[in-house]
């Protein structure tokens, strides 16, 4: 069990061999109100009904819109007509869109609801469970909304990942590699030789996915309002999100963090941070987990990448910050001129001539 | 000037000599983008243009519709369209429905903007400007969303409370009322004294918005999420609430919280709290105030009052959580029974036989 300090209140994560055991019992858990992911629902149905009376569930569809004002709206409402009280629980069972939901959700509910989490992909084991933060979509703004409000449980059960396509697994593995990379070589080298035996040996993932909130844990712990040392968990993160926006979510989030790390790095070698061999070297190793998204990121209108870019919330000034690196554990954020640097250096790198 | 403590920041409230002064100069304010009361920008329309670009002001009618998600929506879009970036200023002018809106558009836009607040009714002035609260309708349930988000900085102006409407002072008084009731027989004493004054003498506000202020300052600083001592600041509200809602707001929240608070010590005086002397004085010495919304409080619907009353989230069982009193400076929070003891009670105090 490992324990998190949040401003609001600390919180723990806990292992359960299965999905019904951290569903919990229902007696036990007072003034409980439950959203699940509709597509985990259908497939362990039967855990569900078990643990929940049906009325006490709503099924939800893990898609963007859903992270909307309009959407949310009716969630409210049938919480509160259906009695959920200032007293109560919000159990909330997903990957990412379930979490972004259910914690705004619990955040502004009365001021503030007691939630539990159970993360069912791998990016939300290994990353985005911990951390409180929320994200909310605006018409044509993405993320721009949200809050900081810490799960007051999370329940981590391994065995749902049997159930998770591979792809989703390949795309949770970009955080993992994210959060090895920020940590040093030694790490990441360990880590880059297990990840070999995948997909066959999936009884890997669990000693990495703990591996990944340890290394995250003291992140947001030191500064859980992403004023300082936390941005460095956005390493890769400003190129990836203007990958997945500009491919419509074609490319999905953990692939997209895995390709704007390279990026980062190409920029990096380009800057004389790294040398051209660092990033052929990451390249190759990474290769691998991105691979199957290339054709994707090579059709990419870089017009698009760029103004995606230019308009990501981590900007503050005119220049365009980027976490950017000098190797393994050394990463540090900066400002980098975006027609005069960043736009010919990424046509290299999209139209894949580097 | 007052210093505040609040988890996310210390705020101070500082005093201006008049809206202008307290607007500011735009130059000074990187980044501002300003939403103010229409007939608060129409009455000092002068001052708004001396201190801000027009572009950079939007004018919002404060009625309770606008605290909802499909109002708040296009006020979002507005300041992300015209380039607010997270490290602005939202600058929010007005009283309770500005305040609101204002705080909660504050505390999830970037998850979390620096944000400054003139409060100009008395309402506002005396009690809502601190305590970092902000609530959000959705569809039939008021104020059940929200957040506890302090500005950054209240800029008091004094000179606007000369254009509040009288009906808007009387309902302020409400609050200022309350919080001297809370603090003991003396400071109630010399208020009402003091009170006797008006409306002829505007001059003896200032003191008593200060003074109600520090009252206030202390209870929010020990327990700024409500979860113990400041439960006492909902003094008469229980009640208050249940007479605006049942009224269809034509009794001001003001004069709902004064209402209340006799209410509370009619039902103490049943209970044997004070004794029924103690109640006809404190009527006596509410009279003015209340008075011209005599008739509508014996007009309300005693189902639809005690309705209101069941469904207030403060209630977190099955019983009725209300502050009832022991005289001034006693207050204590007790459940009671809603039909047994509540309605005959209330049947007595809404059609005046008592």
């Amino acid at each position: 069990m490992m324990e998190i300090q949040s401003r609001s209140h600390p919180y723990t994560v806990e292992p359960f061999p299965d999905l019904r055991a951290a569903l919990g019992d229902f007696e036990q858990k007072q003034g409980i109100f439950c959203v699940a992911d509709k597509r985990v629902f259908a497939l362990y149905e039967k855990d569900f009904r078990a643990a929940l009376p049906a009325e006490k569930v709503l099924q939800i569809e893990a898609t963007e819109e859903q992270k909307s004002f309009e959407r949310l709206t009716p969630i409210f409402v049938w919480l509160l007509q259906n009695g959920l009280r200032r007293d109560g629980l919000l159990l909330v069972v997903g990957g990412g869109v379930l979490q972004d939901i259910g914690c705004f959700i619990a955040s502004v509910l009365f001021r503030g609801l007691r939630w539990e989490l159970i993360p069912t992909t791998l990016l939300a084991q290994c990353d985005s469970c911990i951390g409180s933060k929320s994200s909310i979509n605006i018409q044509s703004y993405k993320n721009q909304i949200g809050t900081f409000y810490a799960p007051h449980r999370v329940c981590l059960t391994f065995s749902v990942l049997q159930t998770l396509p591979w792809d989703e697994i390949r795309s949770g593995l970009g955080e993992v590699i994210k959060l090895h990379l920020l940590t040093g070589e030694n790490e990441f080298r360990e880590l880059m030789a297990d990840l070999a035996g995948l997909p066959d040996n999936t009884q890997i993932l669990p000693r990495w996915i703990m591996h990944s909130l340890e290394i995250k844990k003291a992140y947001i712990e030191k500064d859980e309002f992403d004023k300082g040392v936390r941005n460095l968990l956005n390493y890769g993160h400003t190129f990836g999100h203007a990958y997945e926006s500009a491919s419509h979510y074609g490319i999905p989030h953990g692939i997209g963090v895995t390709l704007g790390m390279l990026t980062a790095t190409y920029v990096s070698s380009k800057l004389g941070w790294v040398s051209a061999d660092d990033f052929q070297d990451l390249k190759r190793r990474l290769g691998p987990w991105y691979r199957p998204y290339e054709q994707k990121l090579k059709s990419l209108d870089l017009d698009k990448v760029l103004n995606a870019i230019k308009h990501d919330k981590k900007n503050t000034g005119n220049a365009v910050n980027c976490i950017l690196t000098r190797g393994p554990g050394r990463m540090e954020k900066t400002a980098i001129a975006l027609d005069q640097q960043l736009r010919p250096w990424m046509t290299e790198f999209i139209s894949g001539q580097c």
